[in-house]
């Protein structure tokens, strides 16, 4: 009886086979036991999961079930896969690195490890588009900006970006776009960290800039250069750790050349430096990271990006600001989504929509929880190790290079030794990784987790090199600081209550549990999001990540210490491939956006290899998500957008037109698939021929690969490139808005061309440059796909795919009757996802999208993604992991809201204060008096609509949130003591 | 500047001391930062922490400040803890084992793992005696009843006990007193458990039970046993893996001889045998730890007692029961409190009191995530792999003793090998731990974790030492049960819709958030509960205990594997002796009150050690708290109360007479101290001294030790043996009622009869019997008061008793003139604790200390201590955790609910409904129509008393519970199919 799966799904792969594993994943993940299936099967009028797909998937483009079966990825139990992980995890070396650019070994406090980073309440919610029932991390992300803004000086900061180099790209473009996209040099300092630089190569190719990279002052003498100058970067302190004092600098940009002055800088550094927002930076970015979020092998860490109040409604990525709601209470929400690239498309330069969220959340409850104080503290200690360390150093002939310093030193050996090398090895056997400069140069990053143990083992380090003991420096070599005084920083920073309050660990424990009481994330209930497949986020996959074998670990650290990280990423990238039938992967974006961008860049960069750099024009169907179309900017093509028949499919026709007019010039043709209206389109492998024919190559946007995995792929479909979200379709978390990973598949005459790095050896002579800081992206979350994939095998990666699109039809049916159906095919069937149009609504009654969405708030469920790719439409998507009664519940809740709508619409409630219009209801509201509930129905009626209601119910913690009135009044930092005082937070 | 640590309190011990660690835990444990500290010591009109100690704690026994200091306990920053702890968890040798005996490998599923067992939010709350703050543990615990009243076919089962050791001592006893104590022979078969057997030992000498061990049917032929006999243990399967048929004995029992039927069984194992409630059962008991719940070096774990109806009010442990609140809705609560020892006092025949609900609500949750279907393929798995071992390794020419079995084989090697060293030298090479039962038998017993492959491992290892190559039996070998049809379960079992519905992670996952978001925690608010010590639980002490290296550790497992644990063991009870000025300690007993018992039975075989066995008086002040008289009861002593004076102190006259009266006779006195008055009695050496010229030994009750450390301790207290509850004092969560460790000191006479076990050897010759099944009770845990003592150091232990003592002394301070501070002493100072009287509240307007705890609620405070140790009295003990803004706000709700009530007496307000007496307010009262809100107060006054509450606002789900009805209509499980679909859960 034990033999066969229960609940009817797969079985693992044990041996011998006669005892099989039972904690297999997929009935775990999956969220529908099989009798479930069965009754949903026999709702739609199928007798078997195959002739419910073959209803549902085009025939054409079926694929073998070899493709993706248990023979070819063959699953692991839940115990096997952490054994496996373990086994990896062991394969890293635990060497402790001091190798700096950019990557620090950080201290993550207990309290935010276990109670953030490990906590579902925390990395299962999304992105904060429902404010009312997202104030906790919208709050934390004010924390975050407000930690910025201080620690910078700067006016204003976003909610982060996805790394430190692509932050520094898209300061550049900002700088690119301030000049009107008149002025096309940049020029970067030389000193500046080598990813960054490499990105800021990739990127200024899309958009034409010229990069000049040299010694900052001298370059300024140039008065050619000056004549053209958009922005000049420089990083503070620099690669090497120097300070340079850049007040005079800041000085003939903004007096004589023009342009912006963009700073790359290190928070921890700044609790001492003068900040730039003090010497005249216009822009001002850098990793969080050392703010408790571990270096795992290279992210995902949150960037910071700040800048002048001038520059504001520039600014790229996601920014929190502080508005009212409908009672007149102060509230957090999103600010400007007028300028997200949903509505900008492609007039957009930056395509950023994922970033860091989770992880600029731990960055800024560290910051909340060691407050100023603790912040400098730290600062100053890590200041003093680094000044005793240079000085015991140098008593053996060593010389530092930079005098002035915050954390890091470079030592010319050459007085001491032949080569550094002896350092080097010195260093090894100490299991310990040092910067290998050159020959001549050894460079040393200290930071919070190191002790006076370990400057003392590296002191030991040079002192072997150098045939001698140790022998260490005075500590009175700390007494006075390694800056000089100009740049020291005199401006106190965080003086908000949040920052000097939480202190303690009970006080910090609250303050988190407190802030996730207001958010609505899949702990409580689905969230059927349409295109972001919010599906179970299994603690087994989330396990291995916190081990410190995997955090801990430098991404350039020497590849034998990284054996464990390398094969997993190697195995991943293989079920990768197989899973979208391509031949090569890279993981290094770290977006979705992020891989669309590589993918574009990789397609421009063969139509070059072939001569054909010219190919500019880029195919993109008017349902795309925007995204789509910013990317394709940003890799420097024009956007030919392609129109959509009315019955959601592609217009073949305007296709092969536009396809046929630009056949000289066409690059690419972007498509998702299943497309964004939530249907198998018939004729993809039709439109793909058509731009092959024409010379151009297909990009397939991979959000929808849910609804793929064994049963046909992106290369069978036509593709020559896809990406993937790792943050939908692979489980990674969504962290509340980050962080993602968008890895590219190509077809094999692509591979060459696939992302380098130019620190870690990786790619070929025709590889485009780095598209983000490490090279392999943001490595440590790769290991919660690793483990998705390799735990449902893959007949449970194809059965999980089967039951999102059974799940997506079960729905659509129970809505049928009550909701406009927008598309579906030919057999009845959509996708993996549903758009229903709610336009009658707005026309009978003046209910719109938004009113339906909050009142689903009030049924304590996450709305479904609102009035896209179509403004008058809901897209529905529940994923596998959502349970028969799951599902019910929220058709329930549609069906009644549906309900609710009629009496509005036939003057049973009146159209301007019924149940809808003041959705959501939030206890403050439900608790009004007698007089001010001035309202023709009930409290019950309002709060407790549905049955299950009573038992459970989850709360917005504000009314409805005012979009208009935040934006007209931009304020994205979090109270101040005298607002505190005054009451008005 | 970072020099000095920035909180004011203890630094830490690094080399060189000029680089100091920064995450000091003092800072972080300890809640008011130093000008807080200040300025409590300002308002209480002292100017400086010693002086205002100097006034609280008498001089006379202070001890000096090198006793607890940072030479003495250095400390540990929160990172190098975390060092040291993985160097003792690398330490232990991770063999696996196959040991039995009643511990097993268990599986914890991922998602029980991270969101029960390390989350804050179960494992921070207390014991649920405030229900409507409760009710989702309460849930949970429920479920853990019914399934065990449904696993073993009995009628009903509490809420676990300590282990299954104490479980059968606890069946003896209600044997015993269900004969009325006139039947004093308790047979005992000769297989039960061994532990099972020592504990039962110890604890027949303190009833004067006579103990016969032998095989039960011969021992039924005997008239004479017959006769006496109160009660028959069997174990079922027993020690070595037979399963028995004893319904015949159970008929002979039940017609013959009389008395009751105790058995010892395996949850898991009764998913595929006959059930003892099916066969004559009287009581039944065993370790739920398989069910999810890590072996941990034997534990904590949940042991489960279940009996039939007749005896359902003779059951000790704590029950819950279903009743309904205010609103006659259903709500879970404990029921028949008034058994409890504080109700019965030495009339008591049990003294349980904290027990393992942490641990049960894991089991419980195992089981709903499992349900019947997966559990029985988990029994079914394990029985057909031990089957293939049992084929498999008889190939080789050894013999399975036993025919039938569920999970356990004992193998006679004769016929294979001389000796069975030969197995088990071969099974350590492959580090594997099998049972050594003597030269000719070797035990094996798999569980839920072993895979085939493990099962290959262990055939190898008797095919080595038989000199042969591994050969395997056929698989067919497991086509019919080795269990007799007779024996083999018919009846289905947990058909309740709870253990049918939550089988995918999301579904379990929600499941256990929605249960969390019905309990207060430390996660929310201050839980002041006098005589509690409810303080920071740390992430720093939590996150070693589910390691693998502690969790997946078999307590018998050979002493060279289990060196990290005994290292941690040994420092542990060394620190606990320096802060007690003890000699040695014992850290067997699992809870406070199994300290008890085991600290009297010292003192009682100390008296018999010296010819004074007759010795058996034990005075005990009337104040102190129930399990005192139980426990002494149960330690065979007879008790004598003493009277306290009217300023709440010791009647130094009454204790002198009374032990002069007994002085021939006289064996102990148990005192608490500070007293459970709240106050440090200046005479507390005179009473010490009184009992000793008396020839009485006295013990010291340690619940209270909070108050002392670094300040005085026990032994110049003039105690020989105190308990410590480290889940008070020493920060080991309380895990919403357990677990608890009870670890006893001594003085240097006593050390010799300090506990010993019957498997490890411990103790010595004169040592008493084990008092618990494993010799370190629940070991897991004891890693973090190890963890909380070595981060604080010796300054950092004694920083914090003495904010302990500002605290509760603020508080007191705050709220005198408000309420009736019962004691103080004659500087007005209490001790850690404040006991306030509200008897003037009832007498002028019938206000019980019921109405005002139950308000606090609507204030989101966990109420404090209620009627005890004085029935009008409340007991407040904020702890050192709590930050001087947390008590404010709770002395401010205080002080309000003051105001209330004078509304309430000068009659502002009615005296019957009123917002006291219809306390709490859960959102259904609130949200009540315009009609049913008949109130004189307004929905604000009853939810939003206090400003805070508008951001920050705890709701009770249920309203005031009705635990009268609940105790009349016993019911004590959860809803079944039947119930949910009439909708009367
Ligand atoms: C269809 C589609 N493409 C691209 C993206 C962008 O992915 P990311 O947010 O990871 O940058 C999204 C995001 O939701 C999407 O839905
Ligand atoms: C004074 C006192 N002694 C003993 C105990 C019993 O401890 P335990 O619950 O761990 O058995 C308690 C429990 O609250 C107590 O307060
Ligand atoms: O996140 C999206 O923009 O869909």
């Amino acid at each position: 009886e034990y033999r066969s799966s229960w609940r009817g799904l797969a079985t693992a792969n044990t041996l011998p086979s006669a005892f099989p594993a039972l904690d297999t994943f997929a009935d775990r993940h999956i969220g529908p036991e099989s009798r479930e299936v069965s009754h949903m099967l026999k709702e739609l009028g199928y007798n078997s999961m195959d002739a419910f797909v073959a209803a549902t998937v085009p025939p054409k483009i079926r694929v073998a079930s070899e493709a993706v079966s248990n023979e070819s990825i063959p699953p692991l139990s839940e115990s096997e896969l952490h054994r496996r992980a373990r086994d990896l995890a062991n394969a890293n070396k635990p060497f402790k690195s001091y190798i700096g650019m950019g990557y620090h070994n950080a201290v993550v406090p207990p309290v935010v490890l276990r109670n953030v980073m490990e906590s579902p309440a925390w990395y299962t919610p999304y992105t904060p588009y429902q404010p009312e029932i997202a104030q906790g991390r919208l709050e934390s992300l004010v924390n975050f900006q407000t930690m910025v803004m201080s620690l910078t000086s700067m006016d204003i900061a976003n909610a982060s970006l996805l790394d430190e180099a692509t932050a520094a790209a898209e300061g550049m473009v900002m700088a690119f776009v301030s000049s009107n996209q008149k002025k096309r040099t940049f020029l970067v300092d030389s000193s500046v960290l080598p990813q960054t630089l490499s990105v800021l190569q990739t990127r200024a190719k899309g958009f034409g800039i010229q990069l000049v990279v040299g010694d900052v002052f001298e370059s300024l003498g140039d008065e050619a250069l000056l004549s053209d100058l958009c922005g000049v970067l420089v990083q503070y302190p620099d690669v090497n750790g120097s300070i340079k004092d850049y007040s005079n600098l800041a000085h003939i940009i903004h007096n004589n050349a023009g342009g912006l002055l963009i700073v790359a800088t290190d928070l921890l550094a700044l609790t001492m430096l003068k900040p730039p927002g003090e010497w005249g930076a216009d822009i001002v970015l850098g990793n969080s990271a050392r703010f408790g979020v571990p270096a795992g092998y290279g992210g995902p860490h949150g960037a910071f990006f700040a800048c002048t109040d001038k520059l504001k409604r520039k600014m790229p990525g996601r920014l929190i600001g502080r508005s009212k709601d409908a009672q007149g209470k102060p509230a957090y929400r999103l600010a400007l989504q007028t300028r997200e690239q949903h509505i900008r498309r492609e007039k957009a330069t930056s395509n950023i929509c994922t970033s860091q969220a989770l992880l600029a959340n731990m960055a800024a409850m560290y910051a909340v929880y060691h407050g100023p104080t603790g912040l400098k503290r730290i600062a100053q200690k890590v200041h003093a190790l680094t000044q005793f360390l240079r000085s015991s150093v140098e008593i053996y002939g060593y010389k530092a290079v930079n005098k002035e310093f915050f954390d890091t030193v470079t030592f010319d050996v050459s007085g001491a030794i032949k080569d550094a090398e002896a350092v080097h090895s010195q260093a090894r056997a100490a299991r310990i990784n040092l910067r290998e400069i050159d020959a001549k140069h050894v460079g040393v990053t200290l930071d919070e987790s190191v002790s006076a143990e370990d400057v003392v083992a590296i002191v030991n380090v040079f002192a072997a090199a150098a045939n001698s003991s140790a022998d260490l420096a005075d500590v009175s070599s700390t007494d006075s600081l390694s800056i000089s005084p100009a740049l020291q920083r005199t401006s106190k920073f965080l003086p908000h209550p949040v920052f000097n309050t939480h202190h303690s660990e009970t006080e910090m424990l609250r303050y988190i549990y407190h802030l996730q009481s207001k958010d609505l994330g899949l702990v409580h209930a689905m969230i059927p999001l349409g295109s972001c497949t919010m599906k179970l986020n299994s603690t087994s996959s989330m396990i291995p990540l916190t081990w410190p074998e995997f955090g801990n670990v430098h991404p350039f650290a020497p590849i034998d210490q990284v054996q464990g990280y390398l094969a997993m990423i190697k195995e991943l990238e293989d079920d990768l491939c197989k899973i979208t039938g391509f031949h090569a992967c890279s993981v290094q974006p770290n977006s979705g956006a992020a891989g669309e961008y590589a993918g574009l860049s990789v397609i421009r960069a063969y139509h070059e290899s072939r001569g054909e750099g010219h190919r500019d024009i880029c195919l993109i169907p008017v349902s795309a998500h925007g995204t789509n179309p910013a990317s394709a900017v940003m890799a420097g093509l024009k956007v030919v957008p392609v129109k959509s028949l009315g019955d959601g499919s592609l217009d073949l026709e305007d296709l092969k037109a536009k396809a046929e007019k630009h056949k000289d010039n066409l690059a690419a043709f972007m498509i998702t698939y299943p497309s964004t209206f939530g249907v198998f389109e018939e004729g993809v492998q039709d439109a793909c021929k058509i731009i092959h024919d024409n010379g151009g190559q297909v990009y397939l946007d991979g959000a929808n690969l849910n609804a793929q995995i064994g049963l046909t792929n992106p290369a069978t479909c036509g593709g020559d490139v896809c990406h993937m979200n790792l943050h939908k379709t692979f489980a990674i978390p969504h962290g509340g808005g980050g962080p993602g990973v968008g890895p590219i598949c190509v077809a094999e005459h692509l591979e060459p061309f696939l992302p380098s790095h130019p620190v870690v050896a990786l790619g070929g002579e025709e590889s485009i440059n780095a598209v983000s800081a490490a090279q392999f992206g943001s490595a440590s979350i790769l290991l919660i796909s690793w483990a998705y994939i390799k735990m449902l095998g893959g007949n449970g990666l194809s059965a999980a795919s089967k039951v999102a699109l059974l799940n997506a039809n079960y729905m659509a049916h129970r809505l049928s009757g009550h909701y406009n159906l927008r598309f579906k095919n030919r057999n009845g069937r959509v996708a993996h996802e549903l758009l229903i149009d709610l336009a009658d609504f707005d026309k009978a009654a003046g209910l719109k999208v938004t009113d339906f969405a909050k009142r689903l708030q009030d049924y304590g469920f996450h709305p479904p993604t609102c009035s896209w790719p179509i403004s008058t439409c809901m897209l529905i998507e529940p994923t596998e992991s959502e349970s028969l009664e799951e599902i019910d519940r929220f058709c329930d809740a549609m069906i009644q809201i549906r309900q609710e709508a009629e009496d509005i619409i036939t003057g049973k409630q009146p159209k301007d204060n019924n149940v809808l219009k003041n959705a959501p209801h939030p206890i403050s509201v439900i608790t009004l008096s007698e007089q001010e509930w001035n309202r023709s129905y009930s409290r019950q009626a309002a709060a407790f609509p549905a049955p299950w209601l009573q038992e459970r119910k989850f709360w917005p913690t504000v009314s409805r949130v005012d979009d208009a009135y935040g934006d007209m009044n931009l304020i994205c930092d979090c109270p101040s003591v005298e607002e505190m005082a005054h009451g008005s937070a």
